[in-house]
Parts: structure tokens; C-alpha cells; sequence
């Protein structure tokens, strides 16, 4: 694996995000309807690579129903405000009202408010209703109470979540979450993380998930890495992970889906997540910017409201198209946002390669992160020459 | 060739681009007049080893016959505004005078008028009048049908052009254009591209073209590379199709041109493209500045009025020179986007070299792309002490 | 340990920063609250290993109290404002509203007036009389001079600070600081730095010193870097003074703290300096914003008012919170600049390590430095998705 | 030496900048007192190791006067306006109340007018008669006819510099100057340059030159890299040229001064170049900003007159001190741009070392040159925490 001295009698890997690599064109090239991008999870499957994050900008009851009519899905977030309060979009408006200044104070507030396990249930039926199919999320210590009660409403699929998730968690006066029995317990696929390593990812696919996130501070702008120290780039990230996945597979039989989680804004991103080895991607900002959006335009991470440490603000991203240009287009931005099903195409396409699994091996190589400077310069490069 | 670790059990290549590279003086200096830089492809020889590039901003009719007197080559867009419309003039007009907001959607409804297989004859027989080459491309799906046309109404150079071609194209509904018999059937030189890997260049050499044109997503911010992931840096991209060229010729015993197209602005990165193996370069936005150019200042990219997947806005360049002085000075502005043949011939002086073939072994350095920070320190850095 | 050829025949390793590493979570994950990041020095004990700067914006008599207080520790600077003059206040009032034009030449002013013995002995025992541990520095040209009169007033703990102090000064006129006898009249523990290298941290070890100051130009922008070439950045220099101090301590039994001095400003800095073996650090910046401290909202160096070669302009730091704020939290900010003593203890969680010893092994990635461009992609990926 | 693959065929060595490298302490240090910095050639010694460049807003008559008399050496450029015209003065009016946009035209224009050689023996006769050293420079196509005139006029140094100089020039129609005839017939010593490797150093050592000059395109923003896509970073362009020193003093006998040329602007940066392996070094910018620099506070470039590829515009630089200040302070500002005497004594003091050869062989890291973004981050890491 490599190793640069970064001390003395210390050595370091060097971890590579998705800014510093870019993908090979193939020897071949393929036609983009021949292409297929579908992705499953227990018996689900789902026609396009992606999911929208358990974030209270994006993912609301109705959020959740259109994805899934468009063949992805959305994760609804058991311990954010649409189980906190009935009338959640009141809230939404306070929080799109306030100022800059005030945000994470007025989020540290509305997130007092405790869960409800009525709203759990009600909002896990009214997604059902729409016949689409149902994930939701909560963290680790809330995953034993929520998980059966969400089971019993219907949902499809559970994510357990938090910013680190290993299988082994120690404490000398919480009792921690046991993965692989509330993984037998559950009969619905369970879907973990969020973990960067080969060691902890290993572990995690043996508890008995089906899935595991992949995603600790990616960017050097990350909160976790900013506040934490703490953080791995997620091409490598991902690498290892699916690393893990393919030993696991080769021991166990069973094979554990990769989802990459945070970093990727652009189809380009996305499309390097899947050659990385990913099996799908997590999805926030971006789909915070459709019109069906409970935000309005605004996004908020769920650390901000930590009443401790609050981590990343609430930030305005627009509202740029409906959910459905941004995954199947036509786009009608030229930078990456939109149509995302069609870019993994055209780019898998160019690549030579017709289905996710092949994706995984397309080659990569290093490329400069460095942009030219001066705006005249960065315009022109742009410029797309050819069709 | 080297490799790193970019994943536990992964290794990609470093790529590199103009900004990551510089040319190491020779130990001899050599005449600039005494310096050939002429380039020729079939039985055509021209002055300068640079071409226009076949963008509806840069080249039409006119444009074409100026830069095929200067010794040049333009090559003309057969998909592009000057054969779907009889008066193009009015349609670039409307591009020019559109806002910033609603360029891409009059672009793409621009770009839905027909091309017209009578304006295809017209303009080739335009460019023929004034007695210079003619060049025209088109997209690999219209080779077919436009090659014969184009070589029937005098031609002397055909390109088939696309964000990647290869000699291979797959797919279970549409025919893809079978390259080595299209160049059998042409008896004009056939150019063909873009590819960036050995491999794919190798093979599209084998089908018989003339010439090769390298570059896809050259630039960090390149939109091939943002909403794809996809690319490869020019300086790497070129090297590698050089040794492709020499391979080639080595067991065929035929020169296959290599051109450089795209992430060139300068003369400095010219020198590096023809310094990493290139035959000659092919540049868009320099001439989108010339007082000929259609464009009128305004510069966009063939991929700017895709329906699907709209890639690259419309930018404003300003018109800086006369194409003369572009090419041949004398240089009214100090930053290396005018008198580009004299900035060739000046910069091979310094390093020893008196052709082309030689100028292709010239020694390198990995130089830091990094730049100083603060205007007044760039400011100081750029005056050049000595003559 | 490696190093890459900068010249043809001389060779150089790499060191790396606080920007440029980042760390890895663990196999496992401890709850917090058992966490033990408590520091000693000689005798005393230290509720979190994190020590307040020797500057005149940071600890005046008030703030090393109230640092004390809170389980920390303040040095107190004996050539600063404080022992300069009876009423320090009005001083540091000119300093606040002087423009930053003159800041320099005030600074210089300023600190022309004599340091007097009578006051060194004044504010010492007024921090004594809050009994909280006392700690007080000078440069080493007034060590022998100051030591005893700052130990007979009470100071628990001596500090001989300069920009780069080594075991060895070589001086045709001046008499040269024998540290290795101060250490051993003295009998309260000393603190000596700065320095960057193993061999000079081993030498100083050597001495008697009971802590090591580490940190030499750390930052690019460092002023000693800028003004006199000068500078090993933070996460190597840490590393190899950690190592000099464990292989110290098995040829003699003693173990010398390392304590990180300067470059770090979020509570991530604070954690890659712990994991790059810091048993505690030293902080500037962070603090001048507290409420507590004498600068009010103004910060500025000890070289600034250097009559020969000032280095280091005043700067508005601004006033963010208390110090109880920054250290313990709640925390209002979300840039990682409070609750800096739970941010330790989340890293440390997510590493899987429940002492700073522990944490010294935590395994690092070289991660890019390079953020993302344009501010709308750097504000979301600020977002922490996950609680 | 090393190499990395650029191409799949093709190695490139990495070439290091001031700004990647930084000086590590020594394990002892230095009163500054007693470290001497001075610097000969021939039989004429200077205080300092700092030349002034040969540029016309940098050296006037008086200048060289004042920096002679100040312990350095000054050079006339033999091809600028001082030898021009009889009245310089009036024409660099012109050039400074010049627009932006006028000014390279304007540049043109004058120096348009032939060089007298009157004017030449003028020039050297009223800096001789200040009794300091007389240093003029032309370029080498003018050696020949100017160098016997100067000698004559009393000069005591004579410069043949162009942007890139080697012992063989090649030309089919042109005369090329016989360095090793020229250094002959010249009883006075001579300095030639630029160039940046090992061979062609060594190849000018062997002309018989008493120093070298090196520099060719330092920096990424050089006009000489971004038009011609030519140079090599100063550090190991010095390293190199200091590798050929030694060699050819260990074959020859005989001591040839490196003086390194261009890109360095703080103190910081000269010293890098000392342990780089320079004996001196050339600047301009920096005096550019004295008081009695005849630019009035602009800049501009012997190649920004160019007729046929201008590079590099006029700068204004602005007016910061006396030039005695520049050189030996006291410093008003804290940039590392004054006092540059006491920089070179006080890093050479930490790196203990005590001469200028000793200081040749301190210990480098390569240090990142990214700097942290956010200008609060910056102002707080500029602080120079210790005296």
C-alpha cells in the first residue's frame, strides 16, 4: 500500500480525493442505451446508483415519494424534524428565516424538541401509501427502539448512522448498540456506517448489513476534518472499502453493497465513486437544490444542531431544477448538477464499460487538482470543444 | 511507467499537465531564424504547426481562407452554424447578443435546425476558391455520410471528431462507423480523434488516418472532467500518443501525426505540446480572440448546445489582434497569446533544438504549477529581466 | 526517512504540516467520557494539555488565572507589557487603537521601556495568590537573571523561549546560556524551546529540561519562514522530537514532555499535533480571541516590535467567546475554534485511543491540502451531514 | 538524480522554487555578530553578497554610487536608457506617467533609439569617480564592440547576460560571440549568464568567466515560462549550477562564483538561494522599491521593449525605503523586504553556520507551499510569536 515518511520513524499512506484523480477513456466506447446502471439491495432494486441523504433539507415524506417513483431512493431521517414535530414545515420556515447569525442557535433549539414514535410510524405510512420503497435512519444508540418500530411501519430499509460507526463501540456507562443482533433481529435489510477503513469495514459487513457507507471528513473543508482532525478522502476511502467488500465476498459468499457517502456534488464526482468501487452514492446537496426539496434551497448538515460541538452552518444552494432534471434531465446547467443518470452513462460510455461492476476497474490516474488561475483562463478551459 | 497507490490494492498513474512542466534550456543556442517549424500531413505542407480548431466561434469561411494564407490549417465544423444556415451571420448574432442566462437554451434551439447537405458543398467550395486546403469534420455518425460529399466538393482534409473515439464503438442498435473502411474509401487524409491513452491511439492508427488528435478533458476544470470524471492532462495524453506513433512506425513503416487539441492557450504551452511528442497543435480560444474570428469576441463549444447534456458555456474572450498577429506579431500584449510562431522558434532556440522531431526530445522538468500569492509578487515575477 | 532529490546531488525530505495529514478512525469507538486527555508536568497536573502562549494580546495576571482555574496553563512573558510597566492597560490601549500603519513603530515604541524586577515579582505573586500553578518565560539571554527571581516570587514553572534555541550558542562577546546548569539550579521545572529537529530536541533533552517547546516557522506564511527562510513544518518537526523524546527516555529513564508551540488554530491542528506525538500543545491565537484576554480582540508577536527586524503585524483577531467557551463549550461557532477540550476527545472517540499516550500511535493519511474552488462547493461540503 | 515518469516512455526530474523549500535549524546557533557574509570576485570584495540587476528603474548612476558605497555591487546595463539618451530622465517620465495600456508601446519606442557609446564611457566614468566598483552589463551580440569600450572607461566587472546564455551559439548567418576569446581579451572579470544546469554551467566555467549567472524562468508566472514554456525553479537551477562549481574547481583549480538571478523578493527567499549553494545573488524588484532607484517606484522587464514578443508589462512597485534601509535596516516593515543584511546574518545565525560556504550546506525540507486560505488564518499564522 505504499507510505511516504511523514517523521522520522513514521509513515503515512497518501489518501487521494476526487479532485486529484480523473478517469481513462477506454479502447473501446459504447453506446449510452446499451448501459446499464441499476443497482439492488436485498430483493430492491432500483434504476439508478443513488440515494438522497437522511438530511432535513432534502428528504421529506413527499421528497422520498418522488425519488422513488424515479426509480432512486431517499433516506428519511428518524431523529431530524419530521418526527419531531407534527407541522414540520413551520419549523423549515423558521430555520429558512433566520439569519445567518442566528441559524445554528435557532437549530440547536428546534432539535430540543424530542422524537416522537407516533410521527416515526405515520411518516414511514405515508411514504408506503405511495408504494414506493421505504428507508429510514437514526444513530446508533436510538437504532434498538427505532429499528422494530419502523420494521412494524413498513420500512424497507434501515440505515444506521453516524459520522464514525464501528462494530465495536466502548463505554463504561452507555450500553452500546450489539450490530449483529439487531441485524438478525431486523428481517428488513440493514444498511450501516459511516466508516473509511478496510479493518472497520470488514468488521461492519460481518455484523450481517447489507450495505455500508463510506464516508468520514472527505474534503479538507469537512467540519470533521476542520473540528476533528479527523478524515479520509474518499477515493481511497472508497477503494478500501471495496477492498473489504471483495475479501468479504470471497470468505462469506455474501456480497455487501458500497455507498459512498459525502463529497460529490457533480456528476463527475459520482462517476469517480463508482469506479473507485462504489456500488451506489449518497447524495445531500445536491438534490437540496431540487424544487421537491422541504429547504427551499437551503441545506443544513444534522451536526449543526449539536448542542456541544455544532459542526457546518446552514447554507443557501437554490433551488435549480425538479428532482426529475437533475436526474434524468434535460439539463439546462452546464456544470455537472444535472441529468446525473445520463452523465454516469456517457461517462461509463467513454470508459467502454456497460454495467457498475465493470465500472469498478475503469482506470483512473492521478491528475492535478490545480486549476489554472485568472477567470478569463478558467472560462475558456470550459469550453467543451467537442460533442 | 510508474504508478502510486491510490486504494489499499490500487495503483493509477500521475498525469501531467502544461502548468505542471517546464522546458530545461539546452546546452547550445540555436538562431531563431535558423529554426524550422513547418509541419505536413499527406502531400500538404504548411508553415506553421498549428490548426484551428472546428468551433463555430473560431473558423468559417473567411476565417479558413486567412489562415490557410498565413500557412495554417482551419478546419470547418460540417454540424456546426455555417452548414445549417445560409446566412449564418444572423444566427451568431443572436448568439452574441443573448444574456449570460439564456445562452445555453438559444444555443441548443440554434443547434436543431438541420444541416443542409447543399451549404456542406457551398462552403467547401468557398475555402477552395481562395486556393488554400480545405479541412472540414464532422461527428464519427455523419462521417459516413458526409466524407464522400466533402471530398466530392474538393476537400483536402477530413476529420472525424468526438469527445472520445476509438476504433471500436459498441452498440446493439446503431451502426458505428467501421473507421478503416472509411478511410480506404476516402482518398483525401483522413484525421481522426480525440483519444488520450497508447492503446486507443495505436489502434486508430491502424485504421489508416493520417493524422491523430489527442485531448480529452485536459483541465481540472474541463467539463468532460467535472460532469464526467473523465480526462487525462495534455502533457502525459500527448506523450503517450507519441509513443504510439513512434511503435507504430517502427512495425508499419507510415508517420501518423500527432496533434495536441485542447487546454493550449499560450505559446508556452504550445512549446510544451510540441515538447511531449506532438506534431502540431490544435487551439480554439487564441483565435476566437483574432478580429476574424466569427465569433466577434464570443467563444462556445460544440458540446454547449447538447440537448441532453449541455456541457461548457458561451465566454466572452474579446477580441484582441489580427489573426497575422497572432500568428506572426509583432505582439502588442506581453502574455504569450500573440506571435505564436515566433514564440515557438524563440523557445526551441533556448533549448537547442532547430525542427520539430528534435524539439520532441527537449528535456523537461516537473515544475510547481503553485503561484505566488499577492498581485504585487505575480506582478514582479512576470517582468522579464533580460532580452 | 526517505527524502527526494531538489538538487542533482543533495537531497531533501518532505515534511509535512497540520493541513496537509489527516487522521484515520479506528477499528473502535470509546464514548468520550472516558477519555482521559490530562497532562502533567514535574509534579503538577493539568486537567487538559493545552497551554496559553507567552504574548502580551493573550495572558495578563487575570487570564493566567482564569486559565488556571479552568485546568490549563498560562505562561506569562517577563520581557512583555507586564513587567515593563505598572499599569499595563493604558499601553495596550495605545497598541488597540493605533492604526495599523503605525503598529509597527508604536510596538517598537513601546517595548523600549526597561523590564523591572520589582514588577516580574508583582505579577507573579498576584497570580500565586489565586493558587493556581504559575508559569513565566523569558528569552534565554535573561534566564540566568530572571530564573531566580521569578522562582523566589513563587513561579512553579520557567520557561526559556526564543524563536530557535539549541544546546550549543556560540558567541565571540556575548556570555552564552549554560541551560544544562540553569536546570540544575533551578529547582522548578523548565520548559526550553523552540526547536524542530531530533538532534537539537535530544540535545536540549540532555540538558535537564522537564518539556520541550516544538515549533520553528511552521506555517508557509509564518513570518520567520517568509523573513528568513527559516522553518519545518508542524506534524514533521512534532514527529521527530517526539521521537528523540522515546528514544531519550530508554537510555535515560526520564521522560520530557513535547509540547507543540504554534500553527494551530481549530481543534483539528490541536488533534494531529497529539497524534503527531504532542503530549500537550501551545496555543496563541485561539486565546487572544477570549474574552478574557488583555488585547481585546487584537493579537500580535513578540518579534513585531524587534527594533532590528520586526516580524509579524498586529491583527484583529476579534473577541468570540469566553474562555470557558473555548475550552469547554457550549460551543456557538462551528469552525472548530471552541470547546477545543471536547473536540479532542471526539477525535480521540472516533480514533478508537482513550489516553494522549495512545493517541501518539493513531494512524495518519497524507491528505490534499487543496480546497475546493468557488465558494457555493466549499459551504456545502462544510455541512456535517451526520451527528 | 531521480525522475519521474511523465510519459509512459518519458522521465522528468522534479524542480523545486523558493517557495517549496524551507531552511531547517542547526543543532547549534550563531551570534549574529559574528557571521560574515561577505563576498568577492577577482580582486574586489563586497560587504554583502547582493548584486543589483542590471535594469533600468533599478540602476542609474547614482544608485550604483550609493549601492557601492553601501558594500554591493551595482550593474549598468549597458543597453538601456542610460546609454540611450543623454537626458534618461525625461524618457523615464514618459515611461511612469504612461497608462497601462500605452506602456509597452511606449518601452518600444524608446528603446528604439541606438545605444551611444559615448554615453557608455560617460556612464562608467561618473560612477567611477565615486571610487566603487564599476559593474555594466550588455547583451552578448554587443560584447564584443562594448566590452573593450567599458574597460577602457574603467569598468571593473563586466556582464554578457541574455535570457539564455550557453558557451555555443549556432547560426548560420550571425556572428556568435567566443566567450572563452572575449574572457581573454578582457582584463577585467567577467560574468556571464543566464542559465539553470549543470552542463551548460560547467561548459561557461570552462570560458574562463569569474561567475556565473543563474535564472532562467524561475517562477510559473515568469513571461519566460508562460510564452515559451521554458525555465526551471531557482532552487534546483542553483543546486545544479553549484554542483558544476565544485566540480570544475576539483578539475580546474579555479573558483567560479555562483550568483543566482531572479525570483527572490524577501530576505527569505535570498537566503534559500545561499544554501542553495549561490555566493550571491541578483535582485531587482526589491531595490526597485528604494528611494534611490531612478524608477520612481516602477518596474519593468529589459524584455518588455521587445519588437516582436514584448514580455512582461511595467510594475509599479512602489517606494518603501532607502536603500541603505533595504539593506541594513532598521526595517519599517515586517515583510521580510528590508533589512536584508541582518536576514542573512540572523537565518544564517539559526542555522548555525558562519560563512557563506558553510552556509551552502544547511539542511532543506521541502516545505508545502500552500498557504492557509482565509485572510484571518494568514494575519494569525504571520505572527511571530517568539523574539
Amino acid at each position: 500500500m505504499g507510505g511516504y515518511y511523514v517523521g522520522r520513524e513514521r509513515k503515512a499512506r497518501r489518501a487521494y480525493g476526487f479532485d486529484e484523480v480523473a478517469l481513462v477513456p477506454g479502447d473501446k466506447t459504447i453506446d449510452p442505451q446499451d448501459i446499464d446502471i441499476s443497482w439492488k439491495i436485498g430483493d430492491l432494486s432500483f434504476k439508478i446508483p443513488i440515494l438522497a441523504a437522511a438530511m432535513d433539507g432534502v428528504v421529506d415524506v413527499n421528497f422520498a415519494i418522488q425519488m422513488g417513483k424515479l426509480g432512486g431512493l431517499a433516506v428519511l431521517n428518524l431523529g431530524g424534524i419530521q418526527t419531531r414535530y407534527e407541522d414540520p414545515y413551520r419549523v423549515i420556515e423558521e430555520i429558512v428565516h433566520s439569519s445567518s447569525k442566528e441559524a445554528v442557535e435557532i437549530l440547536q433549539k428546534i432539535y430540543r424538541e424530542p422524537i416522537k414514535e407516533e410521527l416515526i410510524e405515520k411518516r414511514i405510512k405515508e411514504i408506503k401509501k405511495a408504494k414506493v420503497p421505504v428507508a429510514v435512519s437514526c444513530i446508533p444508540q436510538q437504532a434498538k427502539k427505532f429499528g422494530p418500530i419502523a420494521q412494524e411501519a413498513g420500512a424497507d430499509i434501515f440505515v444506521v448512522q453516524a459520522t464514525v460507526v464501528t462494530a465495536k463501540y466502548v463505554s463504561s456507562s452507555k450500553e452500546a448498540l450489539d450490530l449483529k443482533s439487531f441485524c438478525q433481529q431486523m428481517s428488513i435489510p440493514v444498511i450501516a456506517g459511516n466508516c473509511v477503513t478496510y479493518k472497520a469495514a470488514y468488521e461492519l459487513m460481518e455484523t450481517g448489513i447489507e450495505a455500508l457507507l463510506v464516508g468520514v471528513g472527505p474534503g479538507a473543508a469537512c467540519t470533521t476534518r476542520e473540528v476533528l482532525g479527523v478524515g479520509v478522502p474518499q477515493v481511497t476511502a472508497t477503494m478500501d472499502a471495496a477492498a473489504a467488500r471483495d475479501d468479504y465476498l470471497k470468505s462469506s459468499g455474501r456480497y455487501v453493497s458500497i455507498i459512498t457517502d459525502g463529497g460529490m456534488i457533480t456528476g463527475g464526482d459520482i462517476c469517480k465513486a463508482l469506479a473507485s468501487g462504489a456500488d451506489a452514492v449518497m447524495i445531500g446537496s445536491a438534490f437540496a437544490r431540487a424544487k421537491e426539496a422541504p429547504g427551499k434551497g437551503y441545506h443544513w448538515g444534522m451536526a449543526t444542531s449539536d448542542e456541544n460541538l455544532p459542526r457546518g452552518a446552514r447554507v443557501r444552494v437554490g433551488t435549480t431544477g425538479t428532482l426529475k432534471e437533475i436526474l434524468y434531465g434535460p439539463a439546462r446547467l452546464d456544470d455537472g448538477s444535472q441529468n446525473l443518470a445520463w452523465a454516469i452513462k456517457t461517462s461509463m460510455s467513454y470508459c467502454g464499460v456497460s454495467t457498475i461492476k465493470q465500472m469498478h476497474n475503469v482506470e483512473m490516474v492521478i491528475a492535478p487538482a490545480i486549476k489554472s488561475e485568472g477567470k478569463f483562463f478558467q472560462d475558456v478551459q470550459r469550453i467543451a470543444k467537442i460533442r
